[in-house]
C-alpha cells in the first residue's frame, strides 16, 4: 500500500494511492499519517476500509503539493558510510559497527520541494538513501529479526548534506546535516509488505539529468534489520521516527570534479517500488 | 516566572509557581508548556491572569511528580567543549568556534526521575548545564543580540553522557548521547526576565553527596547569545527547541579515578535561581 500526504506544507491531507493509481481520503479515518496511526493498526484499516469501498476518491489536479508522507518525526537517525563504494570515495575507512549521526526533524519537507543551498555554503551535496519509517517501539531488540516487524514502510530519502559545514567546521557531523529543507521526503510511504525485501532494491540519482548515483541496497554494509537492532541498542526508536540508511557512491564528495548543488541544480532520485523526487535548488534568503 | 509541568508521565499538568511559593493551576490558560504556548505570549498572559487573580491554586503534595518542564522538544542540540576546564579535562583543544551535536528528544525526562545506566554501560556520565529554551524561531540571525527575545526562559540540564559509546564506538558523538532517560530538565522553565544575565550564573553537580561540579557561566567560552546565533547559521532553531550550553570541569571523563555513575548513584545538580534536581540511578532492565 501507498500512503501519502497532500495539500500545502503544514495543512497536508492523508492520502491512499491504490494499485489502480486512484487517490483515496483518508481524513475520514485519520487526522494524519504519523507514529499514532502507525503503531495503532492504521495501515491495516485503511486497507479495510479501501476493501470495503468506504473510502472516497480524492481528485488530486496535476501541480499539488506532495508532502512528505509522514508527519514530523520525532528523530530522524542516520548511518554513515553504510555502503562499501561510497565509504570507499570518501577516503574513510570500512566502518566495523554502524556510524551513527542525527538530522533535526525539522529539515523534512515534501520530495518536490525546493532544497535551499544555506548561506554561506559551497559544498552542498545530494545523497539517495532509503529511508526506514518505524511502526513500533525499538527499544533493545534481542536481534535483527526481531526488528522485521517494528518497519512500518520505506521510502525515499534525500539526506541533503553541506560538506563544509559536515566536517571542516569543527565538532560532529550534524552542523551539516541539519540545514532548513535538508531532508526531502517521499513521494510515498509504501508498507513493508509491498516493498518485500528492502535488500534488493535499485537506488538511482541525477543531477541536471546526469547520473550520478546508481546503487542498490544489496550493497549496504549493515542492513536495515540489522541497523534497527543496533539504534536500538543506544536509544529508543518511536512509531514515526525516521532512519536514512546510507548512500551508495556517487556523491559530489568523491567526484574529481566536486560538482556540488547551486542554485538552479536539479536533483532527481528514484527507488525501486518507492516512487521518485524532484528537487530545484535555490539559494537560502 | 517560574513555569513547571507536574503529574505522571505523559498526562503532565502545566503549573506557575509564584514567588510566595503557591502553585497556580494553568490548564484552564493552556493544554500544555510548549513551543506553541512560548511562542504565542503565554508566559505574559498567565503572568496577567495571576496578577489579576484568575488562576485556581493547586495543592502539590509532597511526593508529586515533577516533570520536564516543556513538553518534548522538536530538538535538543547542545554545545560541546564550551567550558575552557573541561576542554582541558577531556585532552581536547580550545574549540574556535561552538562544537555542536545532537541528543534524540525523547531522552528528556523530570528532573527527579530515574536515569537509567544503560545495557552494556561502563562508563555513563554526568554533565550539569545551562539549558536554553527558545521561545521563538532563529534563523540566520544577524547578531548575538537578535537571539536574546528569542529565550523564553532557562533550566537546569543533565546531560547524561556514555563515553564509551560517545568516544568508542565509531561516528558521531551523538550515540553516547541519546539513551532513554539521558536528558533530565527542570524542575522548572524561569522565564528570561527573572534570570537576567544568563553568564552569571553558578552551576554545581553532586555524586552521592560529593561535590563533583561547580563552575559558573562566566566560564562559557561561547556565550548563550552566540551559540543561538551560531546554531541559527545551520539548521532552524524553533519555539520549544532545547540547546543544552555545555558543562564545567569535574566530569568522571575528566577524573583520574574516572568515577562512573552506576546503579544506586545519586546525581544532585543545582544553578543559581533555577532549583536542583536530584536523580536516583538504576540499571536498564
Amino acid at each position: 500500500m501507498k500512503l501519502l500526504r497532500v495539500g500545502p506544507a503544514g495543512g497536508e491531507r492523508p492520502v491512499l494511492l491504490s494499485d489502480d493509481g486512484v487517490h483515496h481520503d483518508l481524513s475520514g479515518l485519520t487526522g494524519d499519517i504519523d507514529g499514532r496511526f502507525l503503531a495503532t493498526g492504521g495501515p491495516a484499516r485503511a486497507a479495510r476500509a479501501l476493501a470495503a469501498g468506504t473510502l472516497p476518491e480524492l481528485a488530486v489536479p496535476d501541480g499539488t503539493r506532495v508532502g512528505a508522507p509522514v508527519a514530523r518525526p520525532g528523530k530522524i537517525v542516520c548511518v554513515g558510510l553504510n555502503y562499501r563504494d561510497h565509504a570507499a570515495e570518501t577516503g574513510a575507512a570500512e566502518p566495523d559497527e554502524p556510524v551513527l549521526f542525527m538530522k533535526a526533524p525539522n529539515t523534512v519537507v515534501g520530495p518536490h520541494d525546493t532544497v535551499r543551498v544555506p548561506r554561506g555554503s559551497t559544498r552542498t551535496d545530494y545523497e539517495v538513501e532509503l529511508a526506514v519509517v518505524l511502526g513500533g517501539t525499538a527499544r533493545y531488540l534481542d536481534s535483527p529479526e526481531q526488528a522485521r516487524d517494528l518497519v512500518a514502510g520505506y521510502a525515499i530519502s534525500n539526506d541533503v548534506s553541506e560538506r563544509e559545514f559536515q566536517l571542516d567546521r569543527g565538532g560532529t557531523w550534524d552542523k551539516g546535516k541539519s540545514c532548513e529543507t535538508f531532508n526531502p521526503l517521499g513521494p510515498w510511504l509504501v508498507t513493508a509488505d509491498e516493498v518485500g525485501d528492502p535488500q534488493d532494491l535499485g537506488l538511482r540519482l541525477w543531477v541536471d539529468g546526469e547520473l550520478r548515483q546508481n546503487g542498490t541496497t544489496k550493497d549496504m554494509i549493515f542492513s536495515v534489520a540489522h541497523v534497527i537492532w543496533y539504534v536500538s541498542r543506544f536509544m529508543v526508536l518511536e512509531p514515526g521516527d525516521v532512519i536514512n540508511t546510507g548512500t551508495p557512491a556517487g556523491v559530489a564528495l568523491g567526484r574529481p570534479d566536486a560538482p556540488y548543488l547551486r542554485a538552479g541544480s536539479v536533483v532527481e532520485l528514484e527507488i525501486d517500488g518507492l516512487g521518485r523526487q524532484r528537487q530545484v535548488c535555490e539559494d537560502a534568503e
